[in-house]
């Protein structure tokens, strides 16, 4: 998908929200766990509940992984599924390695399962996110400030140029792509810190984690980040996909999933993006 | 596997080889394209052939996700058949994410799968490394200096303390666990770099890759990488399972085996270690 199909895609749906897929066969509906695939089965159902109101999806592969080849057959149905919405569709895999191994992952989640984007950690520096951005047509998102506790460790020591080091993550990062096809995680704990990052990267997509279950408000994300072309994707995981817990849970969804998408649409017009 | 069963290892077999199981269909010798599951048969060869000679395995994740579900069999079956020999098995597959998904990773390859340990990639911080941690009697593989190019992006960034981003990444980790559960990926392409990590963390085990295809020397990395205990793992990948094309490629790797084993027995014999 295209920069401009995405930005399309999110004024007419009249929002920005991407629902987190973290499905955990522990915390989905137990009437599910007599389906064939429950894991499937409660995708389906959020899927056709949401997607009218999510412009992406993000699947956390940890999640598939989980459960082995029965997880990846998992995986596989949802991304198909989800391939017939219209919809933005991350792989939430964290993956980099050198060249020849990040292209074996670029090969998995960008062509085999045809998902528009993969998160990626971008540690070992250019050449591990190369093999990424080489597939025509698709996107890397990679991580530059993330939501965790752990962002002090190293994410925020300072250089001996006076810049953090994700400061340095978006500014090297930024010219091996461009802002049609790198978009970068942001944490939604650290908004104020949105507006420095807008200096920097004033043109990318940025994808922000941590509203709900993480903590961080959606109008402090809008202030510091949005911009012309809306600019941002806000995920939601677990503060919608597990909001209801009986058979009822897809309605649940859609109630929380409609709240946030109401938000959305209140900002984007107020900022007379749509 | 504890550290002093890993010494006990090392000694025994006089070899502080890994061996990469970077396993790819269109490398492998055509005539294992008839097999059911040509990646397993391959591996199933390759350990046969060479798993007297060798410390540990490391299959690298990637190659098996690009086969999707099939690959993944794959990995079972290679994982399950590794575990049947005196081996320390390395899930190589630069994982990290913000905790709960951590661990859901940590699941999928120390438990299920169960892996020795598995590679993990810092950028998130200490949350994002713990669930691997709290696993009893199972190993992180920490990024610290790769072998790569693009260690100069970000591992090579001079901090305001004057030390180097990796050295960060060395001295906070090493208090997150200890030297019996936490070894660290420093690539052999920078091996009289090894010095100063040996001074950071003179216990722990450290897993270098690049000796073969990826350039630099074991003579090198055991001159300046080598503790009392050995302290390292020394891994090749395409220099061993890809040196023969043909219907005998078991036996070709194995010769290339047995020359790093050698070189390896020499080097421990000289430093009095076994």
């Amino acid at each position: 998908m295209t920069r401009q199909d995405l930005i399309s895609l999110i004024k007419r749906k009249k929002s920005f929200l991407c629902i987190g897929l973290d499905t955990d066969l522990e915390k989905i509906p137990s009437h599910l766990l007599e389906e064939d695939d429950p894991i499937f089965a409660f995708n389906k159902e959020i899927i056709d509940a949401t997607h009218d109101l999510a412009a992406a999806y993000k699947p956390n592969i940890a999640f598939y992984e989980a459960y082995g080849t029965k997880g990846w057959e998992s995986l596989e149905k949802t991304i198909a599924y989800l391939r017939e919405k219209e919809v933005f569709n991350i792989a939430d895999a964290k993956r980099g390695d050198i060249g020849n191994t990040s292209g074996r992952y670029a090969k998995a989640f960008l062509e085999n399962l045809n998902f528009d984007g993969i998160t990626v950690a971008p540690y070992m520096g250019q050449d591990s996110v190369g093999p990424f951005l080489a597939i025509e047509g698709k996107w890397i998102v990679l991580l530059a400030l993330t939501s965790n506790k752990g962002t002090d460790d190293f994410q925020m020591i300072k250089t001996g140029s006076g810049k953090l080091v994700y400061e340095h993550v978006l500014e090297r990062s930024k010219k091996w792509g461009s802002a049609d096809n790198t978009m970068y995680v942001v944490g939604a704990t650290k908004a104020e810190m949105l507006s420095g990052i807008r200096e920097i990267v004033p043109e990318h997509f940025l994808l922000v984690p941590g509203v709900g279950a993480q903590g961080g408000s959606l109008e402090e994300v809008a202030k510091y980040g949005l911009n012309n072309d809306c600019g941002l994707l806000v995920n939601s995981s677990r503060g919608i996909i597990y909001a209801g817990k009986g058979t009822n849970f897809a309605d649940v969804a859609r109630t929380e999933a409609l709240k946030l998408q109401q938000q959305m649409e209140e900002i984007l017009t107020k900022a007379g993006i749509c």
